[in-house]
Order: structure tokens, then C-alpha cells, then sequence
């Protein structure tokens, strides 16, 4: 390597190439699409790749949420360092609101409070690393779960979700994936990508499964609360007395405020199963040597439940209802793309790209680059969510920027039309 | 594995082993030292065992920065997820604080923002962790580099501080622990464990050290500005003209606010060699696929910076200076204790202890074990920190309890002390 005075120096250090194959990240996707927008286009880009609605005023979450981050700070009681798993007064609250949802009653040591969801992940997986290990994952699925274990030596064995059948798990794929190394089974519910909501009878089987299998639940419950469709939401903990669960939440996306960066591990295991495993003492042990989440924003988790109104919640459903209605007509008009499950959960639906009917694009990828660049609407590429040639589109948007979007989408789509 | 109703249930997973060797950390130490004090003690427990003096009201931080973060939340503009690297204009702004320090000039760009130094050291060393790369590491040191390093397969070689010399990295260890696979080396500065404050000179030594070996140099600087002795603190980036710098650093010391979780890895690489090499796209990589600070944080650190006025960080200096003293005078009366190097720096210092004045006591551990049940007095045991039989002791404590701590610790000695 020469330096500025023509005089070699070398230098021994490198990155890691794993971390370059590891980290297919939506974030990272989703970059190289807003880096592909075309800044003469004077109108307003479209973001329909993520679930983050805050920056609607529709969507803003519930002012005494704020205040109650706001009176922690100005209460000087919680710029300390917390306790390993976090302040007891946010675990117990958080047990609480999690034995409310019908769940499995949990104690405020059940509850270990994480940086969002995303360290959640991290954790878990981190948890079940040890060598020869595999973990069952969902096709489609979350790609945060694919990057930790690739990062972290993890085997990972998929399963399909069937869209025919509203995204149900494909369990008889199930069984014969795994072995004896096999440790865990990932369930999304409500479900990202497809943004469905499995019933109480295929939870209750699942549960059934994993426990003749041997193995445990993780249950991805980022988006609970978020139903909206005919399937009420049921909390996987329910079933903790047929297999132990581990589910994983955050306030992101129900409090809607993915920048506070308050999640959790809630360990629903009647039997001390996980405990028994060493399951739980990996957990604090990595808990050890990881990053917290802000302790005033835990010390103001009481407060944050206690005074956020109901009427908060059951407006957002309404518009997340008004918003899946609108996208799914809407989808109907589009003639490359088709979706097979209108969405009850979540804020994404998975529709299909039917390439046959364009001209010139190859794969969905190049859908999304193109449409970034030439309409500045952007949606997520299938194949980072595992289903190559789908697109992975967020409705929770202020209603007419949503139609704007479609709009943009069913232009784009006529103009790339394959001609009869 | 039995259940409730005596049928056998077989369950393959297992918790990760790897992960209780990796973790031994500052706070799993202190948690079990915790768990050793004596309920019947109506005293109050003194913690000297880390730097967080967040419960006394002299150390509280600056009201101005609370009302920063109380304005951010309120804005509403600070709830959704922040870009990759952090929000522009926090990272601007720590930017200019540390270009003000009178380190290399830095832009924004140079700055990655973190969940504390904490996952700054995370990120480093997962960036570090290619197979085969080894790092350098002072002993004493920070055992967070150490616990990431196990869990990550990054080996570790460690060179040895000097307590004769004021504790300066023995430099001629060095060269000898270096080989083609040492990425680079770590300088805690001012250090914790040891409470000196490099001189310009010696840092500049490590810099070109350093440059002749091929390493870049990884400068955790998270107790910068607390410096109160005779040496003033010197960034590590003042010499990346000689060699790349990473420097870590955070709010958590500076602003006495540990709980806040804002940290960042500023980039001192004047030459592009770390861009070259690779380290700067593992860094962005790893940062698409973990977790970020509270966005409003990182929202409010212009205005925590802008408004909190020099007469806090002085006022805070002079308690930590006085506190120093009083520390280094009250250790001289406690015979089985021995301080090389009066505190310059930092919260912490390292004692020796002399286990030949003690009776019935084997170890720094015991002694820290039996202080805490008798005593209700937490310091940490010096094998945590890599120096076994020495004790870690924090006095950025009101200076009442940093008072009534020595006393109790004479006392204990007093009361241990071998029979003449």
C-alpha cells in the first residue's frame, strides 16, 4: 500500500469477508434502493419497504407515551447503568402486559428487556450457537435471523410457508428437517413478510409438533397486537404447556416508535424446561457482556402502559384495516402482480411478480431498482425476505401516500407491460 | 428429562457452553458480589466497583442535556428507525466535538454512532474476527475486549502495563507479540483499570510502534476530558498521521449518563488505509445487521452538546480530583494495600494487595467476597481486570461514602490482619 509520500508502508489488517456474506440485511437493501433514486424526480419518494410509519402524523404514537420518557429523563433516577436483564419495575410491567394478552402468566423474571427486537435475535441466536447446532426458519421470513446465524456459525434448515393456505407452516417439511442437533423452530406472528395470522388451532399445532420433535418455540410476536383480519391474534405462550416458548416482542411497532429500541425476550416455560437446558443461563450470560437498551426509556415502560389509551391502539388497527382493504383492491389493478392472502396482521404483504407479463425486467430485483429510479416508490425485493420474484410491500403509510404509491406501481407496470 | 406427570420428555437443546467461558464481565462479577451481601447489614452498601456515580446529586448530569433528550421526544421527530451510522446531525456534531479535542479533523461520515462503548467494542471485534487474526490487549485492562474476543474466535494476546512507569504499555512486549495476523492493538486512555493519563509522548511512541508493525491502533478513550492530574489528555488522533485510529468513546463518563447507551467508533484515517483494507465496509456491514441507540438520543446530542456549559465538566473535575486525593492519602493507612500511581484520570484505580499482611485470606476474589458480606463495601477483584491479587477501586463516589468505603476497608484489614 503506498502512502501519500510514495513510500511504502504495509499494513497486516483486513476485514472480515463472513461479515460481508452475512449481512443481507433489509437495511442494506433497502440503502442500495434509496441510493438508486433519481434526484431530478421533484416528487416526494415513496417508502413502502419498512415497517416505520412515524413520520405520518396519523401514525405518531400516543402523547403519554412521550411524557412518560420525558418525566424518567427529568426524574434523574434512571441514567444508570440497569441491573443485567433490565429495571424491574419495566420486566414486571411487561409480564404483565404479556399475562394480559392471554399468555402464559409470566413473572417480571421471565421478562429480559432487550435493544428492540433486532438484539433479541441477536441474543437467541448467539444463545443456540454451539457447533453443530441448527435452527428451523421460515421461507419467507425475517432476514435478521439468517444474518446473526450466518454470523454466528448457526445451521439454518427452512421451512415454507404455503400462500395457498394463508402462509400456514408446511409441517410435515417441519419433521423432516430435523435432527438431533436441531434446537428451535422460528414462528412470525402476526407474520412478516406475509402479514397473516396464524389461528389458535395451527399454533396449538405447532406447538404439538415441536414438542415430539424435541425441539422449542421461538415465537416472533413483534407485530402482536397488529390484527385486523378475521384471526384474532393468539400469543404462542399460550401453548407453554405443551412446548417451551421464547417469545419476542418489542414496543416498535405497537406503540409505534421503532427508534426507542425497547424489546424483549419473555421465557414462557411452566415446566423449567429452559432452565433446566442451560438455555436461560446462556441468556444472562450473553446478557453480560452486551449492550441495554436505555434505562429511562425501561423506567418509563410502567408509565408508557399505564397511561397510553386504548382508543390509541384500536385507531391504529382502523387505519392498518382501511390500508389493507385499499392495497389489496388496488393489487387487483396491477397485472404483473397478484396477491394471494389479503393481509390481517402486520404492516407487509408478500404479492407475487408475474415477470411473464413485462418486458425487460429479469427478476424482482430489478423491479424494485427500476421502480425506485424511475417512480421513487420504493418496496422490498422478495428474495431478501427468502421468495425471489415477490415483493414484500408496507401498507402502514398515511392512506393517500399509499394510493400515490399503488398509482406510481400500476404506471410503472403498464409502461414495463409485455406487448400482446 | 422428566415432566410434572412423571412421563419422560426428550428435548435436544442445550444452551451455548462457549458463551459462560466468554463471560466474564465487570458486571457478572459485581452481580455476584451483590448476591454475597449480608441482609442483617443495616449499613448501606457502599459501591466502589464501577463508574456510576449516577445516584449522588453531585454527579447528576447536566440539566440542559435531560431537557435536550425531553425535546426530542416531544418533537416527534425522533421515533422511527435511524439511518445506518447513526442521524446525521448527531454524528456531526460528535464530529466537531472530537476534532475540538484537537484530534485529527473529522467529518461526519467518520463517525458510527453506538448502543454505548459497549457494542463499539462488539463492533470492533466482530470486525476484527476473521479467522486466524489475532489482536493486542493490555494487562490490566477492560475485560469486555477479552469476553468479545472468546465468543467471536478472535485470539487474544495480551501485552503488560508498567506500574513502575506511571502503568505505560511495556512497548518492547509488543514487537514481540506481533505477528502477520495481528490486526491491531488497544490503549485504554485514560485507563481504566489503572486511573493514568498517557503523556503526549508515549502515545506518540505507541503511534509509530504501531506504524512499524502494521497495525492500526484501537483507542478506547471513553473516560476522555476526565482528566484532572498533570498530564492532559491527548486523543489518540492526533497521530493518524502515522497510524489509522479507531477511536470509542461515548457520553456514559463525560456526561455521568451510562444509562443513555450513546456511544460511537470515530474514524482517524487520514490516508483511507482502514477504508483500503476493508475495516470500514465490515464496520457498515456489521452495523446493517445489529442493533442501534435510541434515535432521539441521537436526535438530541447537538443541543446536549451545544448547551451544557463548561462549569459542568469542571465542577465535575474538581470532585473527581479531590476524590483522587483522598483516596491515595486514606489507602496509605491500610497496610495490606499499596497504590503504585496516584489516580490522573478516569473513576478508577488499581491497588496492590499485600495477602502476606492478611490471615485466612487467599486471594483478591476472597478478599472481595468477605468485604462485601462483612462490610457491605463492593470493590472489584483485580483477576477481572487481568491482574490477580490487586482490587479495582472506584472514587467517583460522593465523597462521604468514597470516605466511609476506606474507612470500612481499614477497618476490615485491621480486623484480618496476620498476627505479628
Amino acid at each position: 500500500m503506498e502512502n501519500g509520500n510514495g513510500s511504502h508502508e504495509k499494513w497486516n489488517f483486513r476485514g472480515n469477508a463472513e461479515l460481508n456474506t452475512a449481512s443481507i440485511s433489509v437495511r442494506g437493501v433497502l440503502n442500495t434502493l434509496a441510493k438508486n433514486l433519481n434526484s431530478d424526480d421533484r416528487r416526494p419518494t415513496i417508502m413502502l419497504g419498512r415497517g416505520d410509519p412515524t413520520e405520518f402524523a396519523s401514525f405518531w404514537t400516543a402523547p403519554p407515551a412521550a411524557d412518560a420518557v420525558s418525566d424518567a429523563v427529568q426524574s434523574f433516577k434512571f441514567n444508570s447503568y440497569c441491573p443485567t436483564g433490565g429495571v424491574l419495575e419495566a420486566r414486571r410491567a411487561i409480564a404483565e402486559l404479556l399475562s394480559c394478552d392471554g399468555s402464559n402468566q409470566l413473572l417480571p423474571e421471565d421478562v429480559y428487556l432487550t435493544v428492540g427486537c433486532t438484539q433479541a435475535i441477536e441474543i437467541i441466536v448467539s444463545v443456540l450457537a454451539r457447533p453443530g447446532a441448527n435452527i428451523l426458519l421460515p421461507k419467507p421470513g425475517y432476514p435478521q435471523y439468517e444474518a446473526r446465524a450466518a454470523f454466528d456459525h448457526l445451521e439454518v434448515r427452512h421451512f415454507n410457508l404455503i400462500p395457498e393456505k394463508g402462509w400456514e407452516v408446511d409441517l410435515d417439511a417441519v419433521e423432516a428437517l430435523v435432527d438431533d442437533n436441531t434446537a428451535a423452530i422460528v414462528v412470525i406472528n402476526p407474520s412478516n413478510p406475509c402479514g397473516n395470522v396464524f389461528t389458535y388451532q395451527h399454533l396449538k399445532k405447532i406447538a404439538e409438533t415441536a414438542k415430539k420433535l424435541g425441539i422449542f418455540v421461538i415465537s416472533d410476536e413483534v407485530y402482536g397486537r397488529l390484527a385486523f383480519g378475521s384471526n384474532p391474534f393468539v400469543p404462542m405462550g399460550k401453548f407453554s404447556s405443551i412446548v417451551p416458548v421464547l417469545t419476542l416482542g418489542s414496543i416498535s411497532k405497537t406503540w409505534i416508535v421503532p427508534g426507542w429500541r425497547l424489546g424483549w425476550i419473555a421465557k414462557n416455560d411452566p415446566k423449567g424446561i429452559l432452565e433446566k437446558s442451560g438455555i436461560v443461563d446462556s441468556i444472562k450470560n450473553y446478557l453480560d457482556i452486551t449492550c441495554d437498551p436505555a434505562t429511562f426509556v425501561q423506567g418509563a415502560m410502567p408509565q408508557i402502559i399505564e397511561r397510553t389509551k386504548e382508543s390509541f391502539f384500536s385507531n391504529i388497527i382502523g387505519i392498518m384495516r382501511e390500508a389493507a382493504d385499499i392495497l389489496y383492491e388496488m393489487i387487483k389493478e396491477i397485472p404483473c402482480l397478484t396477491c394471494p392472502h389479503k393481509p390481517d396482521g402486520s404492516m407487509v404483504v408478500l404479492v407475487k411478480l408475474n415477470l411473464s407479463a413485462l418486458e425487460g425486467i429479469d427478476d424482482d430485483i430489478q423491479f424494485c431498482l427500476k421502480l425506485s429510479k424511475e417512480e421513487s416508490v420504493i418496496v422490498l425485493p422478495g428474495v431478501t425476505v427468502g421468495l425471489k420474484n415477490w415483493l414484500r410491500i408496507t401498507f402502514a403509510v398515511e392512506l393517500s401516500v399509499l394510493k400515490e404509491g399503488l398509482q406510481r406501481m400500476k404506471a410503472f407496470s403498464q409502461r414495463h407491460a409485455k406487448k400482446q
